[in-house]
């Protein structure tokens, strides 16, 4: 069996700046797996392969079959299945480099579409991406994910039922349903972001530390590299919406504007966040600078009192040996008399100026 | 009756940050009313049901009708009007789920609009969000609202009045009214939004404290949710306006080109107050900054000049067995001519600096 | 006689930020006057009605024509004119509303301007705004103000003598030339603004003081609403120049392309101005700041200098009866010589690290 | 002779604000000079006049002319000239009033052509700027300057040589050559406020004072008035490229093509230089905080250090009757003790703290 | 032999600002080298020559030629090949001028391409810059670099191996691999850029220093002139891409529109850098300014506490003769309680206001 490898590319530290350049990914797992369904509206056939020969045997082009490849790292089982369908090199290519920018390229006798899937990980390990390639072709639609994974389970369940929206369509329909999938996830994604904010505001309000800065860099980071992701995805399902290739019928078109909708709405979000974070940095450096000046006042204020008084006593501390003053009967209390005087014109100084 | 529960998405807080993802809105009232009325310049017929057969079977195309429906959460109820006009899923989908963008989609046979109306809570609560659903038939305009409410009942009013112009054009023409009232709502927004600019502004002039920072923070998200809802807006009517859809008449393009105007308006406005709240911002730092300078100069200077005194006295406080001044007939007074001098040269030394 | 109370809009302290939303203006005077023109190469007739009966008569459709409206307060008035001239219902609405953004609309059979006047009060009051409507017909030309004024006493100079250019060419050609008094209006806003910020700028280098922020924050509201003025503006004239209507013609298109190209110049200004404001702020914020840091450079130097050496005479101060060193012979002088090597130690360790 | 004075519109502190509406220029120079040169590939005839008449005689329409004239400031002779060319009036005003921004505008007989001359002074005036004019007929260039000088000596240095490109071609490639020897003296132009950032970034990293922010402010205008010169002439020379006007040869818009691949070359660098500056604003603000704090760290250690031994033996110059540690033998040593004991701790504190 | 003196251009301080106009390029070698190849699916010939005829001799029509140039110093050799290929006299200049912006020129019978190569200097000398033209011909592919070296070794390398996809087609695939080898230089500059900023960021969050903001201004600089150099990269692949020139195949079409998909990774990563190289300087400023307040806190906090109990020691260090306290009992006890009671009230009220 395949161990579970993922690469966790943005941590809770957000994307390390580093990782720009498309590299060849690295084995995520043993064996490439194969899940094949061919369905249509009353039947439904489901069957899984570890050889890619079996499972191109089993895509024969008399009915819509979906063959799911888990493992991508494999160039000579992605080299097979493009001889069986015919698939561009280039193709091949950006389907074995795993950090490809969304995008979508219309081959006339297939339609390749990449994109990246962003996940939670459930014991707090940040964001997980994985790259997910998908090929359109008139009767079979093709997926590729780099490890074996429930990320389309969803979907896969509401085709097991029978009156299923999704096997009354075409393959054009099943991509627009892993397209919504694919989007959705995003959403759970900003929620936390959102959760993150909220939570960042109120201990801001509350208590600033030096801290803050840092979780809301991180948080900027990750909605720097959710927007690097949302806006070219965006463009992609405008352009498949668009309906111009003969391979998306307009029942499915009017569905990916749906998506398309979803996309926008990523943005205003991811956007929103940005002038949020931006917002939020204003508050916490604003509020950290107020609460020094607190401090910073209050010492002014003792300070600018005993300063004077501390100098008044110390006058008198002189051993000169001809000081009227130390002679005097009324001479120490003359002393606290002149210091009163000041300490209370001082009070007045600055009650005057609102300072106290 | 259905108890009023409206949700309060934009509090005296501004939105929270977390609410993005479209969710289904909570049930706000446990049955949905209808309100129905059948028109012409001469005629007007004014009913109300509380079952959507006989709303439905009160709509005959004959004659040009108006169906208001209040209450979404019912998707049984949805899905039976949608099934009576012919409505697209995707549509009904939007209807039910309340946090759709502004937007508009032709599906030939109807037109549907979606966009929220934002409202003062009268008794200080913040602002009020509703989502404003209208299906436009060429005979027939249904509007969905979350809950019962009165945001319609200017256009109302003035269609109960016999020479009327609503009630001389179609249902598109009604369509525009109910998008106009939607638009001169955000205009009290605005005003609101105004006043408080200009009373923290004045505040700011004469007392910043640390609360001005927070109100200027919760006046941007309010003026960003605002943006957020008014560039989609302005989009929406622009489209409608120009007449690419055989539902809207020439005259009724022409008002709607008088609301785009008016979306205009809101939007030169927003961003207006998006960079007077940047400069309240700019403002406030700099005064809390310049406050808090006067008081350091003050410390500043008092402690210079004591300082150097204070030393004096220090010295001559000294315990030596052998100290030549201590002896001296006029030592104190010397020590008196010495700190006078010092004094005076450091106030000259201020006062040529212009520190003082 | 209609007394004067024009509105200041925009005051010495810049725009409100409230005044967003278009009312309806306030009654500005007792009643509507009105100028009429009619005027070819070598004719020239010149009359003023009270009534508006009397005025319209005088506009018959054989010669060119200028009618001049001071007042739009009174609806009945402007529906009379409207019936005569066939104005559409929404026009009408926006003349009698005083706060139309700069627009052209085009009715086939006339043209319709609407454009802010700004001027600057003579007795220092500000900026006053007043709302310009145009009305282009193909023999007569409608123009509203909203009080009686001078505002077009230029244009009528140059039409009352003889061999003028205005009078050569028709109706549009007089409405560039109204256009162009107002655009030329806009400059001497705009070298006021300029004077301002050259003053704000000397007056910074020399002494930076709390009220500079201030000064700045007003000349950004200016620029902000001359701003939000003039990008529709140039817009409008554009659009006007780009003859897409039968009542401009080809001459009269060249002159707009000429006004075009001072909107131009005045946004050029305009951005200049902004970005002007905006470094003048950060450098009285510097300037201020670099202030104060010299002021507390000198507190620095000086407390550290005095402080360990009133801990030396402090020590000596103290009244243990075994001090071996007060009762040295050159105790007292020893102290000294310590201090002085102290403080010369501090001063060289200043040098070096050029604080002093 | 005329005089020679011209104008400094941008100073050694930048363009100053006020100078925005397009005034007529005051009189340059007393009277106006003519300078023309009849060419083709073979002959070259080149002649001074100072009458308008002889000049206009000198331009026959059988060879290719080129007639330069110093002096704008007579509107009589451009009238003259404007009458044998058949120039539109707007072009006459746009010669006469010398604030323009640079612009092309097709006449179909004539092209008008104005860009401003940028030229460092020698003398370290800083920089001159001079509005250049060119009207473009079939047979005849004619060129205005605002004085007599030698901008366009380089070309009429290669014209006089034999075998020169120049004279091959029409007068269309003559005001490319025109253009390019113009935009060639922006390089210079920038050049020095490339210079003048390396030396202002090298002094702020040895040592930054309070004249750096100003120099860099007085950067900043030079760059925004070149910036804003620049993007209208990269504009007006894209329009010419294209060969949109018969007078435009297809040879001469391949080499237009080239000058704007030069303007696209000023843009970026002069973006460049406004990131740049905004940079060094930066890093010069955080110099000069990071050096005014470590002088305010060295104070606040020596204060937090002497304070309390300063205390302490304050506390043992009390007169106190009873004070039984003044008495014993070892108190003096003791008091050494405890303060050493103090500052060790207080020392220690600060290591760990990564203070010192 | 030529010995190596490559420039420098972006050296470990970025760009000097002042390297803007497009210069004459320093003779880098003496002489120039010629390395040229025929080739097809079949045959290879590689040759080496020192004389231009002999290369140009070797590029007959009949077979794919590849004629590499190394060195542009020499403008006659320039004008030979120039002759030979029928080049238009400002694709020679642009060969000549080193400091091209990256563009693309079709001139019908050749297409000119200039570009920048960058290459990390191995011995950590900054970032090292060349400039590369390509001149396509249907048969030959001429390349110029300004030095010998092995920029296109890779392409070379796998030209010799005998089943190679380049060979297999025509000199716009060439053209295309020498591309593609320049583009993916440029990931390798990113990613040593990322791994820069990494370090930066960890460095910002252990220890901040002073130099880290010259720091983040050095890779400001490099990614400055980065975004210079790949923006109108991005716009000339998209050009030809786009097949607007019959000297590009459709297959080799396709494979530019995957180089032009890495430009956009490369735009994206540099967008990418600029905001976090924006974040880390306010995350650098803003720790600064928090171990600032750390310090001052400590120093308010001590000074403080022991302002007021030294006053008090200083008072009772008073020499009058009448003093009751002194002669009291109890009365330095009494004194140390005083102390004691208002140290603990400070304490108790810092605490209160949590500043311990």
């Amino acid at each position: 069996m395949a161990t579970r490898s993922r690469k966790k590319k943005r941590g809770a530290r957000g994307t390390p700046a580093s990782a720009t350049a498309p590299g060849l990914s690295a084995p995520k797992m043993e064996r490439v797996h194969f899940h094949a369904i061919a369905y249509d509206e009353q039947n439904f056939e489901e069957r899984s392969f570890e050889s890619v020969e079996q499972a191109l045997a089993f895509c024969d082009a008399s009915r819509t079959t979906w063959l799911n490849v888990d493992g991508v790292h494999d160039a000579e089982v992605i080299a097979r299945i493009a001889r069986f369908f015919d698939i561009h090199p280039l193709t091949q290519e950006d389907i074995l480099h795993t950090a490809q920018r969304p995008k979508k390229e219309d081959f006339q006798h297939y339609l390749y579409i990449v994109l990246q899937m962003l996940r939670y990980q459930p014991e707090g390990g940040g964001v997980d991406s994985e790259q997910i390639s998908l090929i359109v072709t008139p009767k079979t639609l093709i997926s590729f994910e780099e490890s074996p994974g429930d990320a389309f389970a969803p979907v896969l369940e509401r085709m097991r039922k029978t009156p299923s929206r999704v096997r009354a369509q075409g393959c054009d329909y099943l991509a627009y349903a892993l397209l919504d999938t694919v989007v959705d996830n995003y959403f759970i994604i900003l929620e936390n972001i959102g959760a993150d904010i909220d939570a960042l505001e109120e201990e801001i309000m509350e208590s600033p530390n030096a801290n803050v800065h840092h979780r809301i860099h991180d948080l900027k980071r990750q909605v720097m590299s959710l927007r690097k992701m949302i806006w070219p995805l965006r463009e992609m399902i405008a352009g498949l919406s668009k309906q111009d290739s003969p391979l998306i019928s307009t029942t499915t078109a009017l569905f990916l504007r749906d998506v398309y909708d979803h996309t926008i709405q990523v943005i205003d979000s991811v956007e929103a966040y940005r002038d949020l974070l931006a917002g939020l940095l204003d508050l916490y450096l604003s509020n950290v600078s107020y609460r020094m000046n607190e401090v910073m006042k209050v010492l002014t204020l003792i300070a600018t009192i005993f300063i004077p008084i501390t100098f008044v006593v110390g006058l008198y501390g002189m051993n000169f040996k001809y000081m009227p003053e130390l002679e005097w009967r009324w001479g120490y209390a003359f002393v606290w008399g002149v210091m009163l005087v000041m300490v209370a014109g001082l009070i007045g100084y600055f009650k005057k100026k609102h300072w106290l």
